[in-house]
């Protein structure tokens, strides 16, 4: 992600404290990388790791927990990597861990060492609090517990880190016994603990218990506290700024909500009503904007759909339908709308108007360096083809270049490339054998450029791999500039998918030129079909971009 | 829907006023054919209407809201077969409307005759009480709208109508004006309403303001309050919760929280949280465990997928992952669960992934039907298998029938299966001509089954389909089950794609044999490989669930 488009970049000084947050008087805390990675579905690679922890970072979250170090060696390496290649200008990166075993001490503890292994300057521990879960779960005492916790607290304070403990169960372990919870809290405080988090780990509260506990946990040991709310109630956004509201200063989230079971408490929404409806500014300024692109850029990396409907963020949150609404916010936006959508990034759709259309492509237009304001009938054009492309199953949001590429076709009322195809074949071929199974992957394209006939044949690790290759093969003596052309992402998605494998499928490709990068489209029955829409179009642009001129029609 | 399903009907006489609710005291008052309705996506015949409001009827709300009879011609329709075909047990039927217009009468109004008509006995009025709304949306005086209250409920109250008032936009109404604002609920009041519901129109409320402006309302006009939130702060379930521990007694939610922008308050976790967090029964007893089925129904005739993610009623809502919670389970499934998912008919599920160990292995075993408790060696050994196929790509979270096929292997100590590979090949070919682009997809499988060798080539709309077709081509004269096998859904996901096109491939597949639906999980170096493991996972399974004996080693 270039740094030009973080629009914060202009307003601040990464060495300083950043004007309007985060300082240390409030932690906006997120766990998508550890808690978040629970969720039913989401399987992150330590890429993917690297990938969210950096648009975080640029969110500008002050606390991003990496996942449980030594616990499982996908999350030891990502620490190890992120202390190589993660260069962080809002947050701190944060280490899970638990306190110490029973009968041991924390130095002797290989997973206390684990944590103080991986670099993280911050370390996360959980505790119990719960009476109940100490004898069931644990199967220690009472008082054993509190000494894991001071001595793990201690030990790692010892060592330089900053400790925040997040005590597991809090809530019902405070109403079976308040007395025990609350001196897992003093024990934390006392042993060094910067922040004490209250996780309502079932998630079975309501905002009002919620505040009254943390009020009371407040008064009683004075402890500095946060709030880890999960969502089994649908309550953890609500639950998470109730505890703000009772003194609490320290919110535990997760981007898009993803957690176990229901969820935890959404970072979008939670920072959003921090910032706009509590007066409380927890983001670099202007960052706030940046809250629907980071949501469904994460949501990209962990290849879950969007949620339309999430709050503030949805690609349905300002979508109004109801012909009562819509006359009404022909007189006043605000009259339907609880903030003015683009404070999170995000925009109005009026449902069912062709108007939206012309606008957003003569926008979308002017982005590009087109001016399409003067030609009405050109734009109706735009618009026209855009839909009937989208009716097949094509979408331009996450396809800048192949948006251009049609633009530039209607511009100039007629279709450029610097190939024409006559055919493609893919073939894959798979044979078990005495030494396991052997595959073969191969293509054949033949294509004109310039005037000449081109027959190639690649060879890859996958039918598409295979094509690419033929192309290049075939290609590159022409065009040398393909040399320079990388594709970096490849994404497929079947659409209409209650009908198997006879999907229509869409396949989304991001292509490097090693100066940046663009994103094309392509949709076919197949995905290699599509897939070769999409290369085409990759390739296209990247000619372009690099000035190669277009050949005569050939 | 049979009426031996529904559990509250060996309780319950529908004559007689229901143990445990609906009494008139507290109001579960469903809008998702009006309100719901107006969600991005939903387009509601009049028989979907019938059969939702038969199905919430089944479940045992107060009242259903089922559009605005004369607005359009589809819900004045929806009022009149109702009154024909509903014989609704425990819910009365509500038509929504507006209080009459300006300078008029409520007798001349024909929108208010239109309220009439429908025969509903109950009508809901919405009413501005934002002064600025009446100024700039209905461009009348304050006072011309305090008589549009005042004169429509007394009109429909002399016609022998209950009448609820919808105060529309109440909440920024009387941050804006409190004395208007509170003189409309007064006026609602004193002309007869039996409710006035306090609107979060746009949603923008927190719960602790909701309850505030509750009390006050409640305790400065004495009159019987109801709450109608909106979801754009992520807070609609908290809010009506807030809204009744100040008082309100008349909760408005929708079906799965359907609605405009954001949506609604969500029926199911409003109820839930009502009947097992503030001890109010609301519904005939019984009945809350159809909360899981009635969702999901209600997702069915929408034509949206059931959200996985609901509190209470979601298929994940108790889904268990975390290694560290799995073996907490084990002792004690309440330590991470806030309430037994039976109470609202939904159940516990142990999800396979890398995090988990020992005890989910076990648990998962143990919902498939294998006891492995007694067997440590064997469970190590599934572990084992387990994590080594995660490390290449695999996931069984969302594909218990692989995960079944790996478990039955190990209990065995071989693999079995119905067929055995030799090779498969697939051709995709794509040829530019005349009369636009021709495509080819050509597969040909060798295989043996029962002893003998078989040779099969299908064609397909893309390689995948074309290697399935050449499967039941080749297999169905051997295993005429196959016949019964559809393949439903069919997921693509690549795996580490910041390489290109040279990525890992994962593939799921969803089968149903018109009985039940199973996953399975395949991966290769390329699409086509990892659809040929999901599928032959999945016909495997299919094969096993229909009682195929077996073949001896082939």
């Amino acid at each position: 992600m270039a740094e030009g488009t973080n629009s914060s970049s202009e307003h601040v000084d990464p060495q300083a404290a950043p004007i309007g947050g985060p300082d240390d008087s409030f932690h906006v805390f997120d766990t998508t990388l550890r808690d978040g990675a629970q969720r039913e579905g989401i399987n992150l690679s330590v890429a993917d790791k690297l990938t969210i922890a950096r648009l975080l970072d640029e969110y500008g979250v002050g606390f991003i927990e990496g996942g449980w170090p030594g616990a499982n060696p996908r999350d030891t390496e990502f620490f190890s990597r992120a202390a190589r290649e993660l260069d962080l200008r809002h947050a701190q990166l944060v280490a899970f861990g638990s306190t110490r075993r029973a009968g041991t001490t924390a130095a002797e503890d290989p997973q206390v060492a684990g944590l103080v292994e991986s670099g993280a300057p911050v370390v996360t521990l959980v505790a119990k609090s719960h009476d109940r879960h100490v004898e069931l779960a644990l199967r220690t005492t009472l008082e054993e517990n509190l000494a894991m916790v001071r001595d793990t607290v201690a030990h790692l304070r010892g060592l330089g880190r900053r400790v925040f403990v997040d005590c597991e169960h809090f809530f019902d372990g405070y109403r079976a016994n308040r007395d025990y919870a609350l001196s897992v809290v003093r024990a934390a405080s006392e042993a060094g603990a910067d922040v004490v988090v209250l996780c309502d780990t079932n998630g079975g509260m309501l905002p009002a218990q919620v505040a009254e506990i943390v009020a009371d946990v407040r008064e009683t040991t004075g402890a500095r506290l946060g709030i880890h709310a999960q969502d089994d109630t649908g309550c953890a956004i609500a639950n998470t700024l109730a505890a703000v509201q009772a003194g609490a200063t320290h919110v535990q989230c997760t981007a898009n909500g993803y957690g176990e079971r229901v969820g935890n408490a959404n970072l979008f929404p939670v920072v959003a009503a921090l910032e706009l409806k509590l007066d409380r500014p927890v983001l670099p300024a202007g960052n706030l904007r940046e809250s629907t692109r980071v949501s469904h850029a994460i949501a990209e990396v962990v290849n879950l759909a969007p949620s339309t409907h999430q709050p503030y963020v949805g690609v349905s949150a300002f979508a109004h339908k109801g012909g009562l609404h819509a006359s009404a916010i022909k007189v006043d936006p605000d009259l339907y709308q609880h903030i003015d959508p683009e404070l999170v990034g995000n925009s109005m759709r009026m449902l069912v108007s062709d108007m939206a259309g012309r606008a957003s492509v003569e926008l979308k237009g002017k982005e590009l360096g087109y001016d399409l304001s003067g030609d009405r009938e050109l734009v109706g054009r735009i618009v026209a083809r855009v839909k009937e492309r989208e009716k097949t199953g094509y979408t331009y949001e996450a396809a800048d270049a192949s948006f251009e590429l049609l633009l530039r076709d209607e511009v100039r009322g007629r279709r450029e490339r610097y190939f024409t195809l006559e055919s493609w074949r893919a073939i894959t071929e798979h044979r078990e054998g005495e030494g396991g199974p052997v595959e073969v992957n191969e293509a054949t394209i033949k294509l004109w450029a310039k005037g000449e006939r081109i027959v190639a044949t690649g060879e890859g690790n996958g039918p598409v791999h295979a094509l690419d290759q033929a192309l290049r093969i075939g290609l590159e003596r022409i065009y040398p500039q393909l040399a320079q052309l990388q594709l970096t992402d490849y994404k497929v998605r079947i659409l209409e998918n209650r009908r198997g494998t006879e999907s229509v499928t869409r396949v989304l490709v991001e292509t490097s030129d090693g100066n940046g990068e663009w994103n094309t489209v392509g949709v076919g029955s197949n995905v290699i079909a599509a897939s070769w829409a999409a290369l085409e179009d990759a390739y296209t642009y990247g000619f372009l971009r690099a000035g190669v001129p277009m050949p005569d029609a050939s």
